[in-house]
């Protein structure tokens, strides 16, 4: 079953990454091997991704996988105590 | 496209985690609500696993997701440098 929060935060924290390195979805979409359409779904939390998924984006993001879900997970505890 | 051997490390390393808490297959499934024979596959690398499997499954095993990319990724750095 998808779990819509787990998704729509994983969305906020790629945005984020991807703003913070002046990338359009499509330059992300482009690095990443993924498609356009999918990189704004994902933002939006309308996908989950699979892992290999994440380690493509964070690849692309120039993170590690770990590095990535840490910041997954601090935007969730963040949003948690907010 | 799956990423076999990111999936065949994942599998290596939701094993070790599982049986460093003498949890059997079944056990792991229990906690984690999903089904023993998904466990089975994901452990021998058949299966990648989603954003919400991976939650799930570190849940279960007592870890952060975060930990749990961690461990992958050594294993990963491990097996490649091995």
């Amino acid at each position: 079953m998808p779990d819509f929060e787990s998704q729509r935060i994983f969305g906020v924290v790629i945005r984020q990454a991807r703003e913070r390195l002046h990338l359009s979805q499509e330059d992300l979409a482009a690095e990443a091997g993924l498609h356009r359409t999918y990189i704004s779904l994902l933002e939006r939390g309308r996908r989950t991704p699979s892992l290999t998924v994440i380690i493509q984006l964070a690849t692309a993001l120039e993170l590690s996988a770990t590095k990535l879900l840490d910041a997954f997970e601090q935007e969730r505890d963040r949003q948690a105590s907010s």
